[in-house]
């Protein structure tokens, strides 16, 4: 029987990485203060900065929001129901269920009423749909964020998440995205502060939390997820963990700490400025959403 | 049937990442074309240099020999006897048969003779024996081509070979290796111009090479590489190649295309000095393998 390292009592978690065994509430105080770490390891924010959190309704934003209320820090809620039938419908409840839960503030919008459902959309775009859907999530949450007082925007993106987009970029030397790749985008050109106060934590320990935590979030992935190449990459970085624990987390950590300050140093990003109709910032002269509806638009004059 | 896109006769050969088909004499033609290719654009040799081929007597190093000699290139051959009973043996066999074939010589050396066989070796030093042989090889290789004015050694690394360690530096984030992942690394402080001319062949390629020039040459792995972590990589690498033929030889050149120019940028490399004792460079005061020998004579002293 593996004991809890910290009380000897009998372990309910065995973390391989961390060679680690732990009972449940000092697995819970281990996840709250690893979230901590993260946070002053690359100065996130402090106890006095307005927070919002962007909720799905899964594992990794419910676990974040518990974890940064445990934490003592002012962090609310922001929900974009994408009109997914079910899946959106049940998403949206746990949100709210949780939001009451733990006493802060969800705010809600509907992409139904802003644009059409992400559905509706995907018959007008050819881009893959997570693509759109993350372009979509960006900007009324950075709008939201900035017409509310909110200061920053945490999401609940794990270790998995982020060393398969790392991975991903890494087999393409996607300079311009490596570039990019760091758990803190600040404040700039119209855009408000980006934190992932989750990015060493792992797929595996952001659920164990939210289960031991009895947390209920919603199981299943996004119905347009499926085949998103992201996914062949998580089980092949998962193949490489299994063979040697502890992979993932240094491939990512040590790329934050020794080749990400050397692409700092090479030439400059692109600029960004205000889009033309709405006012957000851009790349190009419209920016990508009010390009969206400008083009859903046409489709429906012509039909 | 697939074939030829040369001459539309029945293909042999169907070359997944080049989406390709060729018949036996287009691909042999192929392959010495991709070779010249690749030494015209690393810049590594002209036709007047004398070359010197690390040669194993495996499929990388005969196929390159022959393929710089089909080129018109004067490629000699350099082997060293590692001392490792059967496999040594047929290896040198194979090995001199070629170089009579093509008429080119091949300089031997026994490890044996220079300091004692591997198998001896290993017993006298923790390191994992292919880091000892590495050493070894390199050590004597770059210490005959300047007694006997060769210019340039050429070794048979494949694309797997230099795709599996790029890939476990890229794990760790190795700065100061990945910055010398380079196909050619320059004539400096007493270490002689080094080539790989076969960097964009795949292991696959170089042996269909091998067998459709109706070279021989020894099929085992040297007994000591077993369980070698790159074969790990290798295999990893061969999974994502399988699901999206490409990936390995993308990863490869686009490293060399977009991250090494930006690595070396960065910071300056350590300084080689003359080894105290032989006077080989050196990172240290006394080189790797003149502290190998003294540490094996210290060794026999106590027995
Ligand atoms: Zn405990
Ligand atoms: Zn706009
Ligand atoms: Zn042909
Ligand atoms: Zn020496």
């Amino acid at each position: 029987m593996r004991k809890c390292f910290k009380c000897s009592q009998k372990a309910q978690v065995y973390l391989p990485q961390h060679r680690l065994s732990l009972c449940k509430d000092h697995y819970l105080q281990w996840f709250d203060n690893r979230v901590e770490k993260t946070i002053k390891e690359f100065k996130m924010f402090k106890k006095e900065d307005k927070i919002l959190v962007a909720v799905s309704g899964g594992k990794d934003s419910l676990s974040l929001w518990k974890a940064l209320t445990n934490l003592g820090y002012q962090a609310d809620g922001f929900y974009i129901n994408l009109g997914i039938g079910e899946y959106s419908e049940k998403s949206e409840k746990l949100a709210t269920a949780f939001s009451e839960k733990i006493g802060r503030p969800l705010y809600k919008i509907s992409l139904k009423q802003e644009i059409m459902p992400i559905p509706e959309i995907k018959k007008h775009d050819s881009r893959p749909t997570c693509s759109v859907c993350g372009t979509v999530k960006r900007y009324y949450m950075n709008k939201f964020a900035k017409d509310n007082g909110y200061k920053i925007i945490a999401t609940g993106h794990n270790l998995d998440d982020e060393a398969a987009v790392l991975f991903s970029n890494t087999l393409n030397w996607s300079v311009e995205y490596l570039k990019r790749q760091y758990p803190v985008l600040p404040e700039e050109d119209g855009f408000i502060r980006k934190v992932k106060p989750l990015c060493k934590i792992s797929e595996k320990e952001s659920a164990m939390y939210a289960i031991l935590s009895g947390i209920e979030y919603i199981e299943e992935e996004c119905p347009f997820s499926e085949g998103a190449t992201s996914i062949d990459y998580k089980i092949f970085l998962s193949q490489l963990e299994e063979k040697s624990p502890g992979t993932k987390l240094r491939f990512y950590s040590e790329f934050l700490r020794k080749m990400y300050p050397i692409l700092q140093k090479s030439e400059e990003k692109p600029q960004l400025r205000p889009c033309k109709i709405c006012g957000e910032p851009s790349i190009n002269e419209i920016c990508s959403v009010c390009s969206l509806k400008l083009k859903l638009k046409k489709q429906e004059e012509k039909a």
